[in-house]
């Protein structure tokens, strides 16, 4: 191979994997990468923290499947991108973090952005990490990162690359993409398979619980061919591990969210959680969520993710499009398909009734409350609008009455990383310019995330923005309130930490080149919503609604 | 001990160690610290990203040398909060960070907002990190991680307490915090510190260096006497690490800063690094930064800091009054104290000469630089007045051409971690009522740290934000340029990573409420600067300079 310096291999490198653009928030020790990536016609999109850097890769990967790049700086760039990356983790995206790292002198000698242990903050929150050694292994070691990324189950990556080995010449050669992103998808043994296919025909009453890995793995069809030849009533996973929708909302049999507590989950003979993450737990409730001495089932792409929490009698590891497949075939057993029925148990309502009977009557009433929002807002979101929910105290409300037709109409995360939709709202708008992107924000979140109106503006991203502002971090308020219950203190004494009021968000927003408006009708939303969609930039609408609403599901 | 729950032991704790404040930005598992928190009227101060709370922290044990106490939410707000607790770290503030965490339960589980390996991110900023493993511990733990905080050499400490832990009835007592922060200071063996006497009495041109950690440890008179009695003069420690100046800059024996270059240092026979962060190097330069030859004599209250970069003939570890004092006795060795004289060598000149002769003529040009700013400012600010150096490319001309009398007039970081300024002028502004707080940011470092102003605004801090908005991430562009030159790469090719253009920063911390006005003439710097001396709220002056003016000594 010719020589040339090591930064200009991992150009190499991203164009062998046919990866055309990079989200930055670079400093001094990465110029040698900056001037390599910009020279050869990669797209770079520069942050101004690398908390939206992290978001944006993960909502791009989310958009594609695919692995995105995000390169950030020293051990002050990597601190400030790790919480989010918290959310890559979960949602399992391929995103590479390159970490531009100090000159080996410079490291020995603990100077200016060094870390003996970098390395052990990223520990959680990525599958593989890894410190190039040698300017001859950054082509190899790249190449890892990103096989790593892509290889099921997906997940982020890390890799340190020092400045000086950056700008080494190197003759090393670029090895081919093929080679390391071709894992063949695995399916669990045939046995298994059989055994929860007789488990699935002899219920009475199967209950399919739609998981966030169906949707991100695309097995939302055989989802839907298992349902309609069941007969089975399909709920979405737990709110708290839900990240993607498996099922379509409006389908027949769609019933709605698994809450232990509900009919549909307390009458099954037998449950088939496919591609759950059972589950993401928010307080101490012990195991015994799942009915007692009902046979489960959990499909899952990660085999350490099975029997986490509540265990499983079947537990499936593998692609989720081949594991369904494969149950289908086990249970349909060479009989003709059937289309879809009313299922065994009376389905719930479904989000559009939910939310027509939230709106029913609301339109005049002042303040706005979080419902009515809520509801106004999924009322209008047809299927070609992406809806980002980082909402907080308002985000089970969006779940709970948006219509999901396909995957990509509908992203959480179940990191708790506020901020996060800001970001990630804007990489899957980037990597989708086909769809609207809509990220529905609580106030709080728009002040952990508000740097990405930076990186909005300036490359004039057409998200929308909409801020539910109640001037609180309304989640404290609650959490405080159920203390006091709990333990018998004084309820009325004032709530420290829920008070956030004081910020102009439309205001704000404009300041960094952002169209907004400020609404306190609920009839403002509507025409708002649509002066909006007609912007080829960034807008927010600031919603005021009732600080005195916490919402009916706190988290 | 009466029974109480244990978030209860945790303020007795507090009021015990007469901490009357705790920065917080919390999230659902804190409420029982919150409640008896604001129960017992320990103020909190509220933020809505866990950086400002840090930053905060650490600005407020800058001022009180006391510790300071914040309190974060589990998993993602710790990362949200370890950019600035590199900060606090190489500042050896004393900073105890509590982290809420989840119930243990949910931990098992790996439930939300949890992590299998949580302490790991703190490895490198802390000193001590301990996981609180029952109730009747939390007492004790907090007196530890208080303690150890303290303790020289001092900094940050981490203590992790489990939600159901902090919500449990304890009988346990509260230790005597003057039993856990009473180590004496220590001081270097007799052997020593007489060879260290020595050399400085039978060098010719001796040179003292004051380090930041003089500054901290209030030896500054020590110094003072010591460089009278030698007749030496005294440079200010290499900029890289210099976090406090030790020494009055219009001192007669002050000679500026420490370059290896400069005749001061390159003609001294012996050289006494005082405290210094002997040195935060940027580049890899080799070990060679000391004059060949020259007995090194190096002060540090850390042992594990001296011999770390340059190595030293003489490595006197221990409290820094004390070394000086030791020292100073031993040089003086029974004759009486001289007062201030010409120094051996002539001293450079003073920083109000610089800064004069950087304004000789500049009133009039346009637009802004940076250099015709900061000499403004830096003119304008007197001894009542602290700045907050957080202003990368323009920062050594603030260092360069402020003139300092004692350690309260000036604080920066060495960490690099951007943002910082804005929350640390906040918390030393609450603990110094009596100071003015200007805080001199770049743009880059508005963007970083813009989360600052809510809390400002909420609370009324009245410091002034000065931000030099150049519209550049120039430290980047002067990165790229050098390494476009040192590899013979086209140098006119736009460079990628620079332009940060676009947000109104005066309009955006209006949005906040925080007072403000953009300035592009240097003749309304100085009114400015009067008008918001008078508002008893923060302020923001944002001077539109030239993005062409990288500065003269760029990072």
């Amino acid at each position: 191979m010719r020589q040339r310096r090591a930064a200009n291999v991992l150009v190499e490198v991203l164009q062998e994997w046919h990866v055309d653009r990079v989200f930055i928030c670079p400093g001094s020790t990465e110029a040698a990468a900056l001037d390599a990536l910009s020279e050869a016609g990669i797209a770079l999109h520069l942050t101004t923290h690398e908390s939206v850097a992290v978001a944006m890769a993960d909502g791009h990967s989310r958009a594609t499947g695919r692995p995105s790049v995000v390169y950030l700086h020293a051990n002050v760039g990597l601190s400030n991108g790790l919480a989010h990356l918290w959310a890559a983790r979960l949602a399992r995206s391929p995103v590479v973090v390159l970490n531009g790292l100090k000159a080996s002198g410079v490291q020995s000698r603990e100077g200016f952005t060094t870390a003996p242990h970098v390395r052990s903050m990223v520990t959680d929150q990525v599958k593989w990490d890894w410190e190039t050694l040698s300017a001859d292994l950054v082509g190899e070691d790249l190449t890892r990162a990103l096989g790593r990324a892509v290889q099921e189950p997906a997940g982020p990556t890390w890799l340190g690359l020092r400045q000086d080995l950056m700008e080494t010449l190197t003759q090393c050669s670029v090895p081919p993409a093929r080679r390391y992103a071709g894992v063949a998808g695995t399916r669990p043994a045939r046995q298994a398979v059989q055994e929860a296919a007789a488990v699935l025909r002899a219920a009475e009453r199967p209950l399919l619980v739609a998981g966030t890995e169906v949707a991100r793995q695309r097995a939302t069809r055989q989802l839907i061919e298992l349902s309609d030849r069941l007969r089975a009533p399909v709920v979405l996973e737990d709110r708290r591990g839900l990240e993607r929708v498996g099922f379509p909302t409006e389908h027949l049999h769609c019933a709605g969210l698994y809450t232990p507590t509900a009919p549909v989950v307390r009458d099954a003979d037998a449950i088939f959680f496919a591609g759950c993450n059972a589950f993401v737990q928010f307080e101490d409730v012990g195991i015994d969520q799942v009915p007692a001495g009902v046979p489960v089932i959990h499909s899952h792409p990660d085999p350490d993710h099975l029997n986490r929490v509540y265990g499983a009698d079947i537990a499936l590891a593998g692609d989720q499009e081949l594991v369904l497949r494969d149950v289908l075939d086990a249970v349909s057993d060479g009989s003709p398909p059937s289309g879809p029925r009313e299922p065994r148990t009376t389905a719930a309502v479904s989000p559009a009734q939910i939310r027509r009977a939230a709106l029913a009557g609301l339109e005049g009433r002042n303040p706005i409350t979080a419902t009515a929002a809520v509801a106004t807002l999924t009322d209008l979101a047809g299927p070609d609008v992406t809806i980002v929910n980082d909402s907080t105290t308002a985000a089970s409300l969006v779940l709970g009455m948006i219509s999901v037709q396909t995957p990509d109409q509908y992203l959480a995360t179940s990191s708790g990383s506020l901020g996060w939709g800001m970001g990630a709202a804007l990489g899957f708008q980037l990597a989708r310019p086909d769809r609207r992107v809509v990220a529905v924000l609580g106030d709080g979140v728009f002040q952990f995330g508000i740097n990405a109106l930076w990186t909005a503006a300036y490359y004039a991203v057409p998200v929308t923005y909409v801020v539910l502002n109640n001037q609180s971090f309304a989640a404290n308020g609650a959490a405080i309130q159920r203390y006091r219950r709990a333990t018998g203190r004084d309820a009325d004494r004032p709530m420290p930490g829920v008070d956030i009021s004081g910020t102009d968000v439309a205001a704000a927003a404009r300041a960094f080149g952002v169209e907004s408006v400020r609404i306190r009708e609920l009839s403002e939303l509507g025409p708002a919503l649509e002066d909006m969609a007609a912007v080829a930039a960034p807008s927010l609408i600031e919603v005021m609604t009732d600080p005195a609403d916490l919402g009916p599901a706190p988290f």
